[in-house]
């Protein structure tokens, strides 16, 4: 059973921050072996790979092996069923129409001095996409950090992928042809962080990596950045529902457990005003839960982390959640839009009954990428915005200088940096001798 | 001397290679003395905050001494002078002017299936910015952090500074009040980055950090990064120089002057296809040098880390700068926007020889705040975008759900999440039924 709280209880408070406080995940600490792997790709490059790969994926691959043929990729793509491409092909088709809206403006102006301001967006030229491997190979997360870079007119994708044992999931594959991935390499972990960040003989270094992965793989993201990008640490994946109404319990438990059937440590929370019905959806959880092919991992997820908090009314709900700041928001209630305005930090937020957050994980456009672990409180979910970059532009006119001149001069000197005056004053002074 | 490279040496690729490669600065590592500070702030709060005040800082806080009254702040403020005052309200109303363009717009719309999709943007609810201390106490940074996060609607901004010996620069503490902050606080180092992250009885916590430190606070907000949100990490400053045509030599030299003088850790390059102008330059530059008042700082850089470059033409230039990827790029060419064209990485660029850049570093608009040490290749300078965050928005229609959620149930099961497709199936049943 989770854990059930109220917010009419004179302790809610604390058993809340509890909940708030508590890791759910066992992060080991490997950052001293990460360390030794990056040394060691930076040392001896692809022979490093060659060897780690052996290592750790049981996989002996030759140094004209790490990558991926056309011919491998068009062999794993033909045995795709002609179902699952077309599926994935409405996604990618979906996601691509989503993103190429994110694409931002440039923008310049002159101001009243006769500055000319303004910006310019480019695109990176080179990223890096991390696929795990296994279980977690998820040809749905290939197309959610290909196309966004591709939609932002990044020039070369590589995507790194482990095969343990020589296993490769056909459709990550075909993801990544549909997506327009140019490189595929098999190698996993802190070495192919290693790789990207830095190139060997074969691998080209990108400037922005992205891409879950495991302990490894995070703490090699985190120390390679800097040289170049990274998007977000991800961590155990949570989903919270507001639910008030008519709803169906059936369908709450399901999108309940769909977050709790990722991993043990993901995390679901109901919070309604209605009792009823977090006692019909609790219910509802406990009959379907035996009946998953993953009824080990929701279970243990919806045992350990699952939590329904009854509330007053809907406005506590969504107070409640900006402090959870979840992942995944899913509001089922009969005015969405309402409850919606009044959410600060989400995610992405899903609106209605008839919007179950397993379709934003595919299919309606949005990006499944998203800040876990309260992390929405300060960053946002993967887009095209990831891929680009801002250069600010500046041009002064002689008169534009002539009035702001001054000031900066001013302010340099307060802060005892003088060339950085005169850079400015030797051009004040050819004005004046000019006029 | 600098070093001087020409393009058409054969082995100037070795050379320039090698430029790039230059660590320019030495980061001691001090990621477990950090680590250690981190853990102490978090188990003792504001006890700790004082004691290692007392140690680091030489100076002497009670806890209650730890945040500056409003009547210390009027007192340093009456001791500013009515120029610097007026220079800084110039400074604050232009770069406000410049971040209220950034501010991002929200987006709505429905699809051809019948989903409704979007996104909305919110502010980052409280924001604390780390302000240096001696020498680089720099009120123009205090404006450059704190004016975007206000201008993104943050709520509650926290200054944390040190005050060695109990100094303060007034000129800090009145960037403070112009920009808007809300508290500041006696505090440094990584102590600080720890009280703002975590927490302690005075001071609460915030979501996001931004503003540069020397190493320790540079590995603290490493460490935390995932609790809150951080901004780059800041490596020493550069500028590039392209130049061509009718130039002022002196001015040249004093812009590159005026990146040396910072920091022996900083860089100046001069790209130029004229040899005479290079001669021109580079006399002027040990003309100008001797005059400085921080001339053993500028000369240490020019001398160790200034460079000029000699190509045969101005794409040459360009694709050159692309591949240094510089923080500050001047273009004192004929045809600045021409040659801005052709340039795709740099944090800030300054169109013609009107605009110094030391402009730029206070009062043209554009936030001084840009990627150091190549990152321009995958990141930009601080703006509004650090201060907000994306929630996507999704609501799907009985009819939208209908068209795609049968290739979410495919992918979902091919994905083996079979929760994740009986959320989607249970409501397509519901609407067969129906029909």
């Amino acid at each position: 059973m989770p854990v059930t709280l109220n917010t009419a209880d004179p302790d809610f408070e604390r058993g809340f921050a509890a909940m708030l406080s508590a890791k759910r995940e066992d992060a080991a600490d490997v950052g001293q072996a990460v360390a030794a792997i990056i040394a060691d790709v930076r040392a001896r490059g692809d022979a490093a790979l060659v060897e780690l790969t052996n290592r750790f994926d049981r996989n002996d691959l030759s140094a004209d092996g790490l990558r991926f043929s056309a011919a491998d990729i068009d062999a794993a793509c033909a045995q795709v069923p002609a179902e699952d491409r077309a599926a994935l092909e409405l996604a990618a088709a979906r996601i691509r129409a989503y993103h190429d809206r994110q694409l931002p403006q440039d923008a310049e102006w002159t101001d009243e001095t006769g500055a000319t301001l303004g910006w310019r967006w480019t695109p990176v030229s080179a990223a890096g996409l991390y696929v795990p491997g296994g279980q977690a190979s998820y040809p749905s997360s290939v197309l959610m950090n290909a196309i966004p870079a591709r939609a932002a007119g990044v020039e070369r994708l590589a995507v790194c992928v482990p095969t343990p044992g020589g296993e490769i999931n056909p459709l990550v594959l075909l993801a990544c042809r549909i997506a327009g991935v140019d490189e595929i390499w098999r190698i996993g972990g802190a070495q192919a962080i290693a790789a990207l960040a830095y190139g060997t003989e074969s691998i080209r270094p990108v400037d922005k990596i992205t891409g879950p992965g495991n302990a490894y793989v995070a703490a090699a993201k985190r120390q390679v950045f800097g040289r170049v990008g990274i998007d977000s640490i991800a961590g155990p994946s949570e989903v919270l529902i507001i639910a008030a109404g008519a709803q169906n319990p059936d369908w709450l438990a399901l999108d309940l457990l769909a977050q709790a059937e990722h991993d043990a440590d993901a995390q679901a929370i109901l919070i309604t005003p209605d009792q009823a019905l977090a006692q019909a959806v609790a219910a509802a959880v406990e009959r379907i839960l035996p009946t998953l092919p993953r009824a080990a991992i929701a279970g243990a997820s919806w045992r350990d982390h699952g939590t329904i908090i009854l509330t007053r009314d809907l406005s506590e709900a969504a107070a409640l959640s900006d402090r959870i700041a979840p992942e995944h928001l899913e509001l089922c209630v009969d005015d969405p839009q309402a409850l919606a305005a009044q959410v600060r930090h989400a995610g992405a937020i899903f609106l209605g009954a008839w919007t179950p957050e397993a379709a934003g994980d595919y299919v309606s456009g949005p990006n499944h990428v998203l800040p876990t672990a309260r992390s929405a409180r300060f960053s946002s979910g993967l887009s095209v915005m990831d891929f680009v970059k801002r250069s600010t532009v500046s041009q002064l006119s002689p008169g534009a200088l002539s009035a702001i001149g001054p000031a900066a001069v001013r302010l340099a000197l307060s802060e005892g940096l003088s060339a950085h005056a005169r850079s400015i004053e030797a051009r004040l002074e050819t004005l004046n001798r000019g006029s």
